[in-house]
């Protein structure tokens, strides 16, 4: 039986990625780690998935080395990181620090323990690509990278410094370059489930139209299924060719505004939007839309899932919490 | 009086930028930071230079904050970093680790003390281009990246981040990537003096002749002498425009063994080398020769000694320590 570590657990990529799992019926002796314990239940994968979960703080480089040494996994899922552009603006230390630490403080023990063969995932961002014209969409692999914020710098030096790990010393990491994922169970933090939930509470209220606050709602991003991506991720993980950068994304673009207005279509009320300058992040890029034919052509690999879908499973999803 | 911050203080470089300085016979108050305390005597660059020299591990972002709320520099000069490749590859976390967070502690420590004039110059290096091809020579500031050692992705990062904090906070930071700068009182551990050592040596013993073990002496390399360097470092931090990235480089390139050969005529013996594989770095990129063409458009600075005058000097400094 395959031995999977998966860091970041508690988070909606890792659930769906176990359900993703079930779903298949492979077997798999599952190391789930996080700070926090999850809010799902792992007993509810047996007997497909045998989980165990450990709560470790990934910074502590000599738990990290002990953990791995121990489990000796086959394949790492690392989806553990600060994932929050803003939070990186008010902390870009603490977080250009935490999301390379702990991918470092990973390879470097699992170099360590000598399991040269074991295949590790590194999720990368579009964020990497940073400051685009958008006569230069859909963005390619081979783009030029400008970050333009202290998170996306620490996503391409991770993407870097993995490549230098498998150039150097024959590491098996593959690399994405993940866009804008959203799906059920996501933290409300993010910028789609935090609509849902504000424009839920205008319906909730017995109202038919509100206003909300938002950032610059004119950007464009490439939204894509989480169910597509975990998907993506474990093709990955079997077939992907280490050190190669996957852009994980659906090929189209929509504005922040298109997707309230679906929102709010799905919900039957009518949404205003009003501009809060402190949610505007300096720097940001505008319009940000990736092409999928890199992972296409290598493993077959298309985001399926419409976004209209993926919303309404996100409101009944919000809807049953 | 100017109140000038150097970090890495008692390396080879801030020696010569100090040189530079009492030269000039501008007035400065320096702050001078390193682990250790430094071999020359900062006491000598009185009364031009009123030296303070403070032991203080840059990693410690305590530390570091009082120290910039307490000194309010007008200008940084960051020397401070692990800058050997080949430790990058023995430690690689740690090394990456080091130079990102101390240069993070350090914008964030000006950042916080309001310090949003304070102008600081962070040095990058040539690694940062790595594998290029050789029909690419000269390399410009706007070619892509390919990073090929931990050392490298830690000086690409460093570069990221302090573009962010330019256009995200208004930061003054100027950037450099300095390709291989030697001259007097580097230490021995680098490529060039540790070849003039021990074919001093091979002299020392009554010799005509002798061999040195060295990594891969066809790999070419753009030399520039640490002297021309720190005036290239006070033209930047005078008048470098922040955010900008700017090679430091003499234009021209040298293989190794081209400069043992140098090195062995001023000795008057003859050398043969040697290759030891512990010493060829995994994914050493072959050549690297830079344009300086922007810095001197842009500020006059091109390296004007020449390569005999650095290693004459060098091995003056040498036989006489």
């Amino acid at each position: 039986m395959k031995r999977l570590l998966i860091t970041g657990f508690s988070g909606f990529v890792s659930r769906h990625y176990l359900d993703h799992l079930k779903a298949k019926g492979e077997a798999y002796q599952v190391l789930g780690v996080d700070v926090n314990p999850p809010k799902f239940s792992p007993e509810s994968y047996a007997p497909v998935l045998q989980i165990e979960f450990m709560s470790v703080n990934l910074l502590d480089e000599e738990k990290v080395g002990a953990m791995i040494a121990d489990f000796r996994p086959d394949l790492v899922l690392h989806l553990a990181s600060f994932s929050s552009v803003a939070y990186s603006w008010e902390h870009p230390a603490e977080c250009f620090h935490n999301n390379t630490k702990i991918f470092l403080n990973l390879a470097e023990a699992v170099r360590a323990a000598g399991l040269m063969e074991c295949r590790i995932l590194s999720v990368g961002s579009s964020e990497e690509y940073g400051n685009v014209s958008e006569d230069e969409m859909p963005l390619r692999e081979d783009r030029k990278l400008y970050p333009v914020s202290p998170y996306a710098v620490a996503r391409v030096a991770q993407e870097m410094l993995a490549k230098v790990l498998v150039e150097g010393y024959g590491m098996k990491i593959l690399l994405t370059r993940s866009f804008n994922h959203m799906g059920p169970y996501q933290d409300q933090r993010f910028v789609v489930p935090s609509f849902i939930k504000r424009i839920m509470e205008i319906r909730d209220a017995g109202r038919t139209e509100g206003e909300i606050e938002t950032g610059d709602v004119s950007i464009v991003r490439d939204f894509v299924d989480v169910r597509d991506v975990v998907r993506a991720y474990d093709l990955l993980l079997q077939n992907g060719t280490p050190g190669e950068v996957y852009n994980i994304c659906g090929g189209k673009g929509m504005t922040l505004r298109g997707v309230i207005d679906e929102i709010a279509n799905l919900l039957g009320v009518e949404v205003k939007t009003k501009t809060d300058p402190s949610l505007v992040r300096p720097g940001d890029n505008h319009v940000i839309i990736g092409s999928s034919e890199k992972i296409f052509r290598e493993l077959g690999w298309e985001a399926t899932i419409p976004l209209e879908k993926t919303l309404k499973d996100m409101i009944v999803s919000m809807e049953n919490e």
